[in-house]
């Protein structure tokens, strides 16, 4: 029989007794409890997912959970007061010693609160093991990302067609997550990111009320969910002619982009995709204007685990999925950025989200 | 000069010397961030801000994020290399002890970076500080939750409309969020809940392709975030006549809310009003269907600080924002649930949510 989720990550945990993932409350909630759970929705603020030694799985959630977790993987345990909770999170911890925490995803008063119910314990970091076990996607976790991607390129093939001078910032976005959420996104995947002119040069602009003016960088990056899985891409379209400076800029971070998903593929140091993109901004006219990293790891977190930057450890794995993104930023002028989501395969990867990248002129 | 929003908070934390707040990976972004910055967007990923015992913000942002930085308060401090983030945080820190983390909101290996970054401080929890402040609303953020407040209200009024048999709980929720996003709200404050029949006895019901039919119970959980501030409402209503049993849990409910909004005032103990509550439902043929708190804070989380529960201590204050949402819960046949956002004031509350609350039938 083939590994269930638990035992895989259990597995990668040399040395651990056990492993536990806590929700607080939204929105510091764990994609780990839902990955170990294969539930796909429900908020279970305050439940505990518990992985033993052996892979096993208990479930700890309370009396307002208990129908919506019976659907899921695991064994559930419902508390209705506070000491139940505490009595099976004794349980379910007992005999163990050596006990992993998802370190950046579990906050400090929970950690303090499992030292304090459960008696010499030994806290652990295990994000490595679980980071490394979540981001290698298995296949039903591919086509939750692909129906995401589907949906999203849709949009951004759609983009020409919904612009038009004067629109805001704001009517965008709203028309794209309108979209996105018609063609059967189950909610953003982050805030949209819609940045006209001088605003695209923010990476993370938020919408205003600017309107689109003839000349414009008109930017955006935005994802939907699909049973909980990211989509993230990134499209820049210019209302007419712009500055010759923007459609130059344009130019480059197309090349950027493909000179980095050329280096992706089955055991590649992900950072060299990050060097080869920035290596052909940084030798053009817009050297220093690549200010952030080439990609991220997606997953049920829009931004999970792997990093794509010059200084990246990480060594791509089959099965990872990662955002291509590199931009030129030029304050006051604009900014340029293309993204995809691509996932990493034995000999290269495969972009899941596509779009027409040529320069377009709306 | 009225003191500004870190001033209060550092006057409040007896003993520290500073508070440091620091913002993880999205979704583990923590919203006192935003409450002393006042910005009313971004991502911030990694960004800290750091209030010194004078009252003074210091917030460390990314080359990325600085030109969003500058439109808020503090003094900004923009690193390329995460060594300049260690010295402008060693900086920040400099001469402090007793260093108070939101232990609730900080990942734990934020505060061991801090701890291996900065030598010789105390780690001390300074949630209560931090929330004490938040939770008191100053007038900018009163007026925030209003619009919020009243763009929901307009949606829940339209509900009885919206429906009609043979509609799937999916498409209710994607007719209310696009209805809310239409009148001005800036995103969801929580994924719609939109649970019909049996579906509704989960509190936490995520909308699935179930049909509504005659006789079902329709119960819609919702809200919206206007400039970060969140709206939160429940309006339960049937299409056609429903079993007695449900009819007669929304009386009982009906009276429970307006038992514990009675309660609802400056100074009083929270816990009175879910005691009130709680005693109508539990003196009814429903003892023991109230399986969950009467309400919770509200701000730029929809559940801050604040708990209204059998066990809480707080002590409400004139300016807090909680809601008032009892419930009825039968496994297999359907759940009621009412919920107000509410302003607590010097004499009593206001409703910032209205709707028609009587019993409808569609």
């Amino acid at each position: 029989m083939e590994k269930s989720r638990a035992e895989r990550m259990i597995s990668k945990a040399e040395g651990l007794d056990a492993i536990v993932i806590m929700n607080d409350g939204s929105p510091y909630l764990d994609s780990t409890f839902w990955y170990l759970t294969e539930l796909s929705g429900g908020v279970f603020e305050g439940a505990i997912a518990i992985v033993g030694k052996d892979g096993r799985l208990d479930v700890i959630v309370s009396e307002m959970e208990s129908e919506a977790a019976a659907a899921g993987k695991g064994n559930i345990y419902v508390y209705k007061k506070r000491g139940e909770r505490e009595y099976y999170l004794r349980k379910a911890l007992a005999g163990a010693k050596r006990v992993g925490f998802n370190a950046d995803r579990v906050s400090y008063s929970s950690v303090a609160y499992v030292e304090k119910t459960v008696k010499n314990i030994r806290v652990n970091d295990a994000a490595p093991a679980i980071l490394s076990t979540m981001t290698v996607k298995t296949q039903k976790e591919i086509e939750q990302t692909r129906k995401a991607c589907k949906i999203s390129s849709q949009v951004a093939k759609e983009i020409p067609d919904m612009l038009s001078e004067g629109i805001t910032e704001k009517e965008m976005a709203f028309k794209m997550d309108f979209r996105m959420r018609e063609l059967g996104g189950m909610g953003n995947a982050f805030e949209t990111i819609s940045a006209f002119g001088a605003n695209s040069s923010r990476p993370h602009h938020s919408p205003t009320d600017y309107k689109l003016a003839k000349g414009d960088a008109a930017l955006f990056d935005f994802g939907t969910k699909y049973e909980g899985y990211c989509s993230d891409m990134t499209r820049t379209v210019f209302l007419s002619r712009p500055q010759e400076i923007l459609a130059r800029a344009y130019e480059v971070v197309l090349e950027a982009q493909t000179a980095g998903i050329e280096k992706y593929r089955d055991g590649a140091p992900a950072k060299e995709a990050d060097l080869a993109a920035r290596k052909v901004i940084d030798e053009s006219e817009f050297k220093g204007k690549f200010i952030h990293a080439f990609g991220h790891g997606i997953g049920m977190d829009v931004h999970q685990g792997i990093s794509v930057s010059p200084r990246s450890k990480h060594i791509l794995r089959e099965g990872n999925i990662v955002s291509a993104e590199p931009g030129i930023y030029i304050q006051g002028v604009g900014g340029i950025r293309i993204e995809d989501t691509c996932l990493i395969t034995k000999n290269g990867c495969e972009r899941l989200t596509d779009f027409d990248r040529r320069i377009t002129f709306v």
